[in-house]
């Protein structure tokens, strides 16, 4: 029995501890946040005890914690779990500055624990059957992968402006997906040119920021990756990708909640996507923590891991130089 | 909080136990199965204690039975929790004897327990949009109905034999659904045409059985409703309905494991629909389990009752001797 | 070079017409209507001339006749033609009358000359592929066929009273391809059960017709179809069939006007299909009257001949009775 | 009626001349091509002449010409024929050198001859619904566009060596869609940034070329277009768009043989997109040359001139530029 405290108690972290909960072999012991209400409501819902995060980290009966805090708090989580020698999930990103982030990825490398970060995309059931069809040499060797990534609306402005920007806070998803389905053969981003712009709500562009961007990467081995996104797609939550490789294409479509087609005088119609990404990755939620225990039991390696954060960041930082600069980078 | 034994550890049994012990304000006490190591097993599993029947119908901590035990089990099992003062959420069918469902449901209400039984089909979240959908007026007065109801694999003769006929033991959820979404205004069928042939194994007829069957319904305000299925459909598990209205059409589709499409130079590939109905099914027992309880706390009445369990069987029983006698039968 | 007359300047005449007049190798001499304005219009547009039908049949120089005109009139005038030692294309059906047409039938094998009746379905690009595939053995021996068949709209009573009733009227294409689908290797219905409703309209009851159909036919060697039907389908015009097979399925699905889809906060959004039968089977007709020149000139026999009108007509009579009768007919 | 001549009888003179010589008011006098054979053999089959350009040119009988020779050719045939005072339909590019091609269209306008460029992808159904959607509104401001468009297999490297390079070869075409999508407000192109790869076959770099190729435009408004292209998709032709705008999205499909839908047990399979551009775009090529007759015959402005022409051809070599120099070009 693996004992487990959360850290956070908010959207995020209630979806984590719901789903470990149910896990066989779990016990979760702990939740942790500041705003004592909301660990207190998921800790009983969950049969828990609302916890103190130096107090677990001082618990020699907790195993693993699960931090679902917002970003700010996550490196600064990771390095105290690992120092105290918890094994450790933590959602993305490891941390907004890149030097930050790899310092972390020393310390939880020097500590000697398990750290895996959640890019919740590469467990989702369809984006993981593309990555298993290419394993399996269904459409040969890859070579261009288009993403379509947008998000159903914008969020509060005060949010963006605390985000990092469109690439390091939206398009790390997409950064990590290029870099899984293009690069798994140890190629790498060598190129890349993004361009921006603000088309939906003058005050994102006052916040220094982009609301549609279009990103474009090549990497050593010559293949071409084109990544366009949009904080505000009217018809909700667009992720899809296809992949063109030397024999044929892998397409990753849309989840919907339901398969009715309604047939009338104006046309056929069919369900627009899940809503938005607690919906469109219910199941990558569950499948990822999943993943997280049984690699803890079974000394695998993760299949995320805080370099494939890093590395993801590395490509947002450049992303956003590029399109400030207006000018590619090379990597 | 309600406490629930459920009587019967095999593949549905298992299936309906693991998702009510999921449920808040829901505690699976006991797990009652003849296969005592079957029942060890799931009781371990989800934190219960393997009962006995009679023990657990005494007990008056129980405030529920869910039974999914072998159909020649269930009236037995109805009458005596009913007379126990337990409420029930049974399986269907009833009783393979229409005589034997009815007295079965009048000493239901005689004991004045609620009892639902298990067409999961009508929550399963495609199926039940289209209904939401006729009830909001979408495509007008309902005329007709096409279900295609496919097995992906014949059961062994032994299963057959006892099977009760490929009408009663597979059909039985069409004409559930035939009634469900044509008849909600109080319409009910009038006559009904059947037909079969065996032409996936002969050993199918040998036992008096169709592993193909065509029916068709009129109901008394001339809707008309065509039910196709096999048992055998090489594809896999094709469970589909379309209903057409006076200003349009709604068709509920397969379900299928992912969205990947694949292109290659023999054309585009999609899945194939889930597998079987434990997998197509999936949300439908958890939503239907939840139904139960939901009503249980809030007194509403259940979405299948007794009743509607024995007016598909009568359907069932029209359809085996109009396929019989090769005439159709006015109801 | 083919010398050719179309009899008939109507809609389906100006289809003809209009196609034949491109054949590579055939020549449009003469257009025949009662209607002269008609005639005379078509002739021009095509570069052809007015003719008079007794002239026509006694002229050396034309060597087939294309018969468009009313139903009414088919019979007689492949008879006369076949007398006149013409080739004959002619619309289905060949007569209401079953026994006319066999007699008519009768009388064009003893003049000799080719006579094929214009089941276009056939040679849908479509439903062609799918008999295609059916030959090539790509879902083996076919077990079951379900055809939807629905119009856009009922026609006026005036027409309905005329027509035959909606069996030998509509439904006379659907046996036709039944026939085709399912009894390609000789075999034949043995058994035919139908039921019909008034939904629509009542003035369709009142002049002795249904306006939804449901028929339900087994053949010899025990394979199943079932046909679905109505005059009004609010969505349009909707011609879609779908055989099951020992190792698969094949669906024919609708055409549409384009391949348009338009996602909103409503859905996704895509065509209806294409608008009625001169659009949906535009190439069909296309590809028919090609297939009578090049039949013609290569001697090859006929894909629809009289033989195929004549049976189709046959189980159109018996649908019609059944449905009055309320009783199968053993065929 | 309008009197035309065809130059060039190869492929896509082939196509030009069979789409006019089927039009109402249009008659096809000449074929000129250096390939006397073919020239014959297209006449012969049209019912023309063969030609000769100088003698055609200075025959007052002659309305328009229709240019389907060598790209080489083009802008000399075009300035001969406005000299001449024949109205002109060339087919795409008007020359490989922008220079000349802005030499030309002076030319022209100074004829006061009217001259259509053949971009036929504006008329094919779908992207042209997609057009008209747009002017009525339906997904409210346009703000990105992403056009897929792959070729199904790399020309001889003899043809890449003297094609201009895949930018001027092939993406002129993409260019002009992104033009007629996304600028049909006046809007332009205002920053470019390209970059391509050599994934198919070594001599195409040998070459000095790309056959996979990543575009990215940002118009003065600030919106975005991603463009992908390759030489070899596996699977086939592969011509989708999709435009995005404040309220939708508008998708542009491939079109498809056939609408039939195969289900085994490893999968639903459908066609593959149409085989190559005379399959795809059949109907665009009648639309097109249809148009340029209406136009001729109204008075209205062709959809596509040679400024559109002009305009495609400096995007494409600023697109040569930018993936040679690794820098975006301002335009």
């Amino acid at each position: 029995m693996k004992h487990v405290a959360v850290f956070g108690a908010g959207r995020i972290g209630r979806i984590h501890a719901g789903n470990l909960a149910r896990l066989p072999g779990v016990k979760l012991d702990f939740v942790c946040d500041p705003m004592g209400d909301s660990a207190a409501q998921l800790a009983q819902q969950l049969g828990a005890q609302v916890g103190d995060i130096d107090a677990v980290l001082a618990n020699p009966a907790i195993d693993a914690v699960v931090i679902g805090s917002p970003t700010s708090t996550h490196s600064d989580l990771i390095t105290r779990a690992a120092a105290a020698g918890k094994h450790i999930f933590c959602e993305k990103p490891v941390d907004l500055s890149v030097p930050r982030a790899i310092e972390c990825g020393q310390k939880v490398a020097a500590a000697g624990v398990a750290c895996m970060i959640g890019f919740q995309r590469r467990f989702d059931p369809t984006f993981n059957e593309v990555r298993r069809r290419l394993d399996a040499g269904e459409i040969g060797n890859p070579e261009m992968l288009v993403i379509t990534s947008r998000d159903p609306g914008a969020p509060p402005v005060a949010y963006i402006q605390q985000s990092g920007g469109i690439f390091r806070d939206m398009l790390i998803h997409d950064f990590d997906v290029f870099r899984w389905i293009l690069c798994a053969d140890g190629d790498e981003a060598a190129w890349l040119s993004a361009t921006g712009s603000v088309l939906t709500d003058p005050a994102v562009g006052e916040a220094g920021d982009f609301d549609c961007t279009a990103v474009t990467l090549r990497t050593k081995k010559g293949r071409l990756c084109q990544i366009n996104t949009t904080r505000r797609a009217a018809y909700g939550y667009d992720q899809r990708f296809e992949v063109l490789g030397a024999t044929g294409l892998l397409q990753a479509g849309n989840h919907t909640p339901t398969e009715v087609r309604q047939w009338n005088a104006s046309g056929i119609h069919a369900d627009k996507p899940e809503d938005f990404f607690l919906q469109r990755y219910a199941a990558a939620y569950r499948l990822e923590i999943e993943h997280f225990f049984e690699c803890l039991q079974s000394g695998a390696p993760f299949r995320t891991t805080v370099q494939d954060g890093v590395k993801a960041q590395i490509l947002a930082d450049a992303a956003a130089e590029s399109a400030r600069t207006g000018r590619p980078v090379e990597l």
